[in-house]
């Protein structure tokens, strides 16, 4: 099956939005062993709007349109699909009665134009996800297809997952199975897991069996995917886990999770198991590391809170760190034990450093110390990481996280930076 | 001037980057006043090339081609773009002599492909520009023209801007400025807006002049884009200058800011402003506010810091809430007076709620009661939020700091979801 994917919003045109459903996307018909050979954007225009998915359906068999769906005037993507088809809108109740449910519910007033969203071209269905108050469309034309989702990510990523994907392997048939597993790790760098693999990706290349690919991903870590394309899903099933203890052999040291794990849910389950409280104390991260652990429905089970000490006075008085400079292992480690009393934690963690634009205490942009308070143990790690200052405290939250969970498994912490342990 | 973007890249369409140069490109051309109405994204496929590249060139004045410059095998954009003009190849010697120049200065040993990137379609011209080792092109086709350019961003900015947006201009004798401003507003829904402003657009529509446009951006609030195009800057400018003032008389209570401001940035600079301190004690959104507000370089001005507490015991031990329920406005009052004395500051916020998955203390999910202790106010505003947890948080955060500005300026608070102060 070859499809199309249009993305509709003259936003995209503009550059105020970038287009990143389309990789997202692309990603996943990939992964579903469909091929998409065009990705087209255009703007809220009629004529265009009716050429492109007009042309679409002419040269693919299925055709994935995104945007247009809302209640405003421009929102025209129903109409034009019904254009296309060469039928017309028909008002369905039942979406209605949803999208009005979904106002009262939130008690919200309803403006009236809401309800054009429920206008379905004859001959479509609705795709039964709904996540937001735009209904998504299946549209058949001749024993083509025309899909329409809206364009907020995760509208459509939900629609796409649990409708439009099964759809279209039904349609085409497609009964080889692709399957894939992402390693995720922290420790080591791109290169240096790309050089750590080459023998493996060579015997692969030669051999066949699975592909492996590289995909650095800032805060949640450096992914290694893995797929396979199998006749069935057991026999994917198997050369994936045969693939994955290979690859596990030889990286196994750096890899922290897999597929839908995070390193936030990673360590929350360690400490769950274990049954440890943690606290946090921030500075550098200024409140991301207990943003992203909060971030996880059910981590008030082990996660006592947090203290984000900015201002030094505030290391000063809420954590017992001695007064005197605050971009140091000591002060790291004594805002560990700090905010492990505090909040009469378990585990106390921290992060003190140097985020930019400007250097601190005479210490560099990227400076980070890593601090643990856990059981006797009272210690800090000292890292130098590279970047803006988005990306220096990203990488300190991953960084601070992956130093924790190698302390509870009671290994040696190891970084993909400069870095040694004090 | 009608212009196109052809972007090439199987990696684009399986996702395995995302196409921002899309963005970058189209933000560029609106800017200059040139119109781009089609984005199209195709695989290193000969064919499929030449197709869309002659479409391109059949429906407008200009196309941009990235990417396929480069010196393997599958590089074939020169060779394609020769096809199209119905010439030959000619190799550059000139630029020939670039390439090998650039590996010797660094000392590395030159593959002989890499010259074929000196190969020039017969009537074309090379880009002065050229950063990196692929030259890009301007191919005139009649009165139209090809420029094909790198996918490497910067070496594709660099001859856009250089060279191919002069070139455009030149070419289309463009002498219109277009000028565009994003009013961010937070308080009302985009439904709500685009009512209220029906009347504007209506006469905008009849009369010309600016147009409006609406985009939700999540934590980022509700984006409101005026664009104007007029023979010069200054009559951009002011044309501009002068729908401001006639949207802000519409809707000017929800415009928090404009352009490159955030929230976070507009908060930041009140406070500073009235040298202000401020702390924040946070439960809903634990850590999110902290986060977002350190985000910003220069924020421990005015920043002392938080407490996120997490645990309803963290609430009683550290910010002085009565023993008892967390879920209500009172705790949100206590935890801001509470934060406010622990860190010393002037002004203290908070957040408490349910963020889901699941109900507390017989409270819905996305009940939100936020805190302000400032001067002699302690207040609270509860707000009924929608969405899953992720975006429960974030309207948290905006509508929290959109409360503190609003306390701040001495005004009242709006909420776009069922709110009243307490």
């Amino acid at each position: 099956m070859r499809c199309e994917f249009i993305a509709i919003g003259t936003e995209l045109l503009l550059g105020q939005i970038v287009n990143s459903n389309a990789a997202w996307l692309g990603e996943q018909l990939a992964l579903s062993g469909i091929d998409c050979l065009y990705h087209v954007t255009i703007g809220d225009n009629r004529q265009r709007m009716q050429d492109t998915i007009q042309q679409a359906l002419h040269r693919s068999d299925a055709v994935i349109v995104s945007g247009g769906l809302g209640p405003t005037q421009d929102d025209i993507t129903r109409e034009v699909i019904a254009d296309v088809m060469q039928v017309g809108l028909t008002r369905d109740d039942e979406i209605a009665d949803r999208i009005r449910h979904r106002f009262e519910s939130r008690g919200r007033v309803m403006s009236e134009n809401n309800l054009r969203q429920a206008d379905i071209p004859d001959g479509g269905f609705t795709i039964p996800q709904m996540p937001g108050t735009a209904p998504g469309l299946i549209c058949p034309v001749g024993d083509k297809v025309i899909y329409a989702v809206p364009g907020v990510p995760f509208e459509m990523k939900m629609m796409i997952t649990e409708c439009v994907l099964p759809d279209m392997k039904k349609r085409s048939g497609i009964t080889s199975v692709i399957k894939s597993r992402v390693l995720k790790t922290w420790g080591q760098t791109e290169s240096g897991l790309d050089e750590m693999l080459t023998e493996r990706m060579a015997y692969l290349d030669q051999n066949g069996g699975a592909t492996i690919a590289f995909q650095a991903s800032g805060i949640e870590g450096l992914k290694v995917r893995l797929t396979v394309k199998e006749v069935s899903e057991e026999a994917a099933s198997e050369a994936l886990a045969k693939e994955e203890m290979a690859v596990r052999d030889i990286i196994g040291d750096y890899i922290f999770g897999t597929d839908e794990e995070t390193m936030e849910s990673v360590v929350l389950n360690l400490l769950r198991q274990r049954n440890l409280t943690i606290a946090i104390a921030e500075s550098v991260t200024g409140g991301m590391v207990s943003a992203r652990l909060t971030a996880i429905p059910g981590s008030s089970d082990v996660l006592k809170g947090g203290i984000v000490s900015y201002a030094s006075e505030v290391k000063y008085d809420l954590l017992n760190v001695p007064n005197g400079p605050v971009v140091t292992p000591d002060c790291a480690r004594a805002m560990a034990e700090g905010v492990r009393e505090a909040l009469k934690a378990d585990v106390g963690i921290s992060t003190t450093g140097v985020a930019g634009p400007s250097e601190q205490e005479g210490q560099p942009v990227g400076t980070v110390h890593l601090g643990i308070a856990f059981g006797d143990h009272v210690e800090a790690q000292s890292t130098q990481l590279p970047g803006d200052r988005a990306r220096v405290r990203e990488y300190g939250v991953i960084s601070l996280l992956n130093f924790v969970r190698l302390k509870i498994l009671g290994r040696n912490a190891n970084t993909p930076f400069s870095g040694n342990q004090n």
